[in-house]
């Protein structure tokens, strides 16, 4: 090694120091010319294009950075303060700050993403950038805040300076609540984010934490009052308040933990193996802290600040992104009526060393040629893009919970798959295989096959891989929402981007807006998805929560469409209950908006009900224009949404636990036409626990001055398609 | 994520239990057939080939596994116990157990090298494998004895069986010392082994452990009494005992823990950032446990018993491997004469954004493309085949102990250095440039890239690289020698072969013979090179030490050949001497055999001692047989070797702390044949650090019957050219 670097370091820096102090005065008076030429202000303050929010920055007296945020006048923000605890260093950077100069600017663009729940998205904010520099230190800090109509997004930067490379021991951005909020919330965790949702008052969190959480494959909590981001509140004035985060690109994925006396959230960073909370080297940026505010809880719904404050599109040619509806192998193998592994003869197996073709099949592989070719088949019957097929790589007898390396290669069939016919034969029904790479978690040894593993994907056109990371990650001691993991993801996206290869991951960390950036990001799991209810159910309402929460970062590969709830009835050894109903399950392919949506059922419960299934086949995955018609967080969600390709609008409901009726007006559609609505309603007596596959199919003409009134069953819902009558 | 894995696992164990019931009891009966038809004897005992060596291997009455060795009737091991302390579990793997079968088997074969010390090597051994069965837990585990007329290997075996997947929380191998030995030791580390050895009583290790460790940019002890291996030992009565590893793969380095009431020395693997120390998978093996062990030191030199515990070649075209000679900018940056680093002008870098064009040169940068002609140059006009450059590519401003992970992209030259035009001016004289991999300890950001590395080497035609690994490893809390960190070294060596390229890998794990399997790793550091005669100095008998130690898993880039030992004349800041004389440095060419060889020193310095620099040009790199002529750890060797491509033979010598008188006799040579021999030897009033440069070189006509007699000055020695007179 080279020691004496040390010594030279040392000899270079006397030189350096000296010969670059003109140009570091030069710099002093070009980028902070204010502390020259002015003494900026204490107190600044921003506010929304509209006017409806105002943001106050301020020092305190012993310079701690702190701000404040109003909507229409009332304080959603209280007092909080901004800053860091670094590692290894007696100065920490929360205090002791000088402001030394001040940049405000406007922005309003309206870009056009690749998908999305509308095709144009306004982009406009007005811009504080407060520069603020440690006395002590001569450290610079920079704080940028983006008011935007429906809320704040702020974030650290750290300019080109000396102090270059620091370790975060802590974030201490603050969001002081102004009183006991309801919160719906799941329990800070570092490697799960697969839990029901709690709605609480905000000093109940402590006292309901423990039972809010569920065993999970990968779990690790950290603080009795933690929660999980995009943290969704409501006042008892009726604001809608949520905390999130955009943008997270190389950092750690941030929880808040509660300060239950005095209602502050406080930033908490996901650790590293060491308990460090991220490696920075500047110049470098932090993801945005936003914190969405509405008097409806529709207009959380409507927000696009987290896409906002993401950068433009990074890939040059986004032609090959698209939506997908597709079906899958999969199911099956969630309920336990069939299984991922080809054989039981042992108990372990080594890749590139077992041989598959002298071990006995277990029967209840679910990844055969044969069945496979019949989901293709179904698949082209009925219209959907693609077929997804997990279990067909060798591999799966151990992946799971052994810590185990070399766990699959991401390109070598089980012996009964065969990849070419399977090719063949979707390519003649004009259908898409959808690729398959859990990972157990073992970054390294996936990041080693990637290459190959794309090219196996370009080779038989698979356009589209789901990624799993099933239990705990390797590297040791790593996170699956630390710097390290994040920065895996993150590879696996823009590499998959050089292979013209969309990405659906799942037990990733939970998406922050990035797919502005990287659109071939078309999905993400990150939250408890429909599988928990064959692994015992989920809470009723789960899905009037999660667009408030899980979705505000992206999509979410639900997989909704279950339409049979006895889950016993495909695995007699399973007794779990899916709880909703059918026509909820419709619902969700508007409510729940993602590009790619899968009708998860097996073939053979969809023939059972072929004319509900039938809006599961008309639903878009693409849209124009989005409207929310309803929400509350919890209790239900109505929402209208206009294909991209065609006049037609589609409606989305889901109900929360309360037997409900809905009343709509469809003043969105275009004045003067007419159309004719499909209404895949809950039966009046239809229940999620004891009645769930009763539901019925109206029609009906309607036109702009239409209004409807449908009755939701506990844990139901509906899904209508209002196609224009030309 | 799947959690319903978990039951399906408990359903399909019951079936899979009943239906193998069947298979195991054939199982039994097959392999572990003498369960039935014999009480196995406990005592079991092992001859070498010879009859020199025994071996007897017995369980205690607690059923722990024990072996005892013994040469020549003197007793080399004292009884000992063999096992592991596995991680969360009741029952260790040290006890409690029975032997059911033992299997014994004789091998004698010879191999060729693709490159090494010898054309031919002799791989000869009595076997026998015992095969344990713990009672109380039914696990399984092989313990199989190789013992050669050199000496003791043995391993631990897991065959498949239902106990699969285990963590080490320790090895517990014993080697039982019968005395007070004396030692050639390093402290034990888990990140460096680039220490100057002490050598003292084992009793006094304790005593001399803090002072014998010296700073280094990654290290971490574990204990007072922990030394690394190869460790070299000599009893009173004056036999040679060398205890190392063999086949060191997907596995943690082996370190040794002295317990100094007993002298028993107990292996201490390498943690991971857990303390754990290994996570196996059954069926598997471990390295092996080497004793080597000789009544004369040169017996030690001589031993080939490291390579033949490896398996054999496994790349199956090797024709590509070739064994080479070069120079290299790489003195002057360690001596600080030039630099790596581009630009002085910015503290930090980051690779894609920087541009350095927009940059100031620093004026000290050693890699420019007219520098670097300069040293093809030098090679063409010397007979060298090759030029290493190091810093020639962007990230050296800030490339270390920053815990910085992109550190590196490997494929972008400085703006000074033009690659392609290196590449055709090295190509017209005949000459190869050496790649040059600092991965800063940075393995995923290494691992990332490797392919596109390798590709920009294939199309440059770079055959060869050194790889570094300076400072802390990437992951954080891995280590050097841990089993994730040996993974990924054997991994590149792999993937290099993949690509025909060779490796010269320092600061990586110190080599166990695996080169036999992969001769691709035609290098290695790990251990305290000449570069440290640059940073301080070196003991002078440092490589006196090193073949007994650093040596005995392979070949070592030493980079000798230094002629200028003030190091002031090359850095006025750097007050450093070089501790050895000229003729030791000719010396080390033989004495330090390795099939890559640096000529270390600047054109300018070698200019000045041309006639001295013949023996270097001339100095073979590989060879067809070798004589160990006279051997003292830590106070000479005298080692004769015939080149693999002539009737040649060279002779190298390297001395201690006291002058000496060499007597060798050169019966080694074919009878009845004439030679020239030039002699370069230390002058009569030379020494390390008062007189390093005075040597006289004289010639003389030698038959198999001469004699020689050669004076070694303190920190000398001597190199003979023996070329046949036609």
């Amino acid at each position: 090694m080279k020691n004496l670097v040390l010594v030279f370091k040392l000899v270079f820096c006397i030189i350096f120091c000296f010969s670059s102090a003109f140009a570091k005065a030069e710099l002093k008076t070009s980028f902070f010319q204010a502390e020259k030429k002015q003494k900026a202000s204490q107190l600044q303050t921003l506010e929304s294009p509209d006017g409806s929010f105002k943001m106050q920055f301020r020092l305190s007296d012993a310079g701690i950075p702190q701000y404040q945020l109003y909507f229409k006048n009332k304080e959603v923000i209280k007092l909080s303060s901004l800053g860091f605890d670094i590692k290894n260093d007696s100065k920490s950077l929360k205090d002791d700050f000088t402001i030394i100069d001040t940049e405000s600017s406007t922005f309003d663009e309206t870009w056009e993403p690749v998908w999305g729940e509308e095709s144009q998205i306004r982009n406009h904010y007005n811009e504080l950038a407060v520069i603020l520099k440690q006395k002590e230190t001569d450290r610079k800090m920079i704080i940028r805040f983006r008011l935007f109509n429906d809320g704040l997004g702020f974030r650290y930067e750290f300019p080109q300076q000396d102090f270059t490379y620091f370790t975060i021991k802590e974030e201490l951005t603050q969001f002081a609540m102004t009183g006991d909020h309801t919160a719906y919330w799941i329990a800070g965790d570092y490697d799960s984010q697969e839990y029901d949702y709690t709605t609480s008052r905000l000093s109940e969190i402590r006292s309901l934490h423990k039972e809010s959480i569920s065993p999970n494959a990968s779990q690790k909590q950290f603080s009795p009052t933690g929660v999980q981001t995009a943290l969704m509140m409501k006042t008892d004035d009726g604001m809608y308040i949520n905390l999130h985060e955009a943008a997270l690109i190389d950092y750690s994925c941030m929880h808040l933990n509660l300060d239950d006396k005095n209602m502050v959230f406080q930033s908490w960073l996901t650790p590293d193996v060491n308990g460090d909370k991220g490696y920075l080297q500047a110049p470098t940026v932090t993801p945005w802290r936003t914190i969405i505010v509405g008097n409806n809880a529709t207009d959380i719904l409507a927000s696009r600040m987290t896409y906002n404050l993401n950068e433009p599109v990074a890939i040059a040619d986004t032609s090959w992104i698209t939506p997908v509806k597709y079906v899958g192998v999969w199911w099956e193998m969630i309920t336990g009526k069939s299984s991922w592994a080809y054989t039981d003869d042992i108990p372990a197996i080594q890749l590139g060393k077992t041989d598959y073709t002298k071990l006995t099949p277990n029967e209840t592989h679910g990844a055969t040629t044969e069945h496979v070719k019949e989901l293709v088949d179904f698949a082209a019957l009925h219209g959907f893009d693609a077929v997804l097929v997990e279990g067909w790589n060798e591999g799966w007898e151990d992946w799971f919970g052994q810590s185990k390396d070399y766990v699959f290669d991401f390109v070598t069939p089980y012996p009964d798959f065969d990849v070419e016919e399977v090719h063949k034969y979707a390519k003649s029904k004009g259908v898409k295989m959808i690729m398959h790479h859990e990972t157990s978690g073992s970054t390294r040894n996936y990041e080693r096959h990637l290459d190959e593993a794309f090219q196996f994907m370009n080779a038989y056109d698979y356009e589209a891989v789901k990624t799993g990371y099933v239990g705990n990650i390797l590297p040791r001691g790593e996170h699956h929402y630390g710097q390290w993991t994040v920065n895996h993801y993150q590879y696996v996206l823009e590499k998959a981007a050089d292979y013209k290869i969309m990405i659906n991951a799942h037990e990733a960390v939970r998406p922050t807006g990035i797919a502005r950036t990287y659109p071939n990001l078309i999905g993400n799991e990150s939250a408890r998805g429909t599988e928990f209810q064959a692994f015992g159910g989920s809470k009723p309402n789960h899905s009037t929560i999660l667009p408030f929460t899980r979705l505000i970062g992206g999509p979410m590969d639900y997989t909704p469409g279950i339409f049979e709830m006895d889950i016993s009835k495909l695995n007699p050894n399973n007794n779990s209950h899916a709880n909703f109903t059918i026509a909820n399950q419709l619902g969700l392919y508007v409510v729940m908006y993602s590009p790619l949506q899968m009708a998860a059922d097996l073939p053979e419960n969809y023939n059972k009900f072929l004319d509900a299934f039938q809006f599961i086949k008309d639903v878009p995955v693409d849209w124009d224009k989005s409207v929310y018609l309803e929400a509350e967080p919890g209790d239900y969600i109505t929402t209208a949404r206009k294909d991209k390709n065609s006049s037609s609008w589609f409606i989305g409901n889901s109900n929360g636990t309360r037997a409900r009726t809905s009343r709509i007006s469809l003043d969105f559609l275009e004045k003067g036409k007419k159309y004719k609505a499909t209404i895949y309603a809950d039966a009046q007596d239809a229940h999620y626990k004891t009645n769930p596959q009763a539901y019925k199919i109206t029609t009906k003409k309607v036109t702009s001055k239409s209004d409807l009134k449908i009755f939701t069953a506990p844990g139901g819902g509906f899904g209508i398609s209002i196609v224009e009558i030309k």
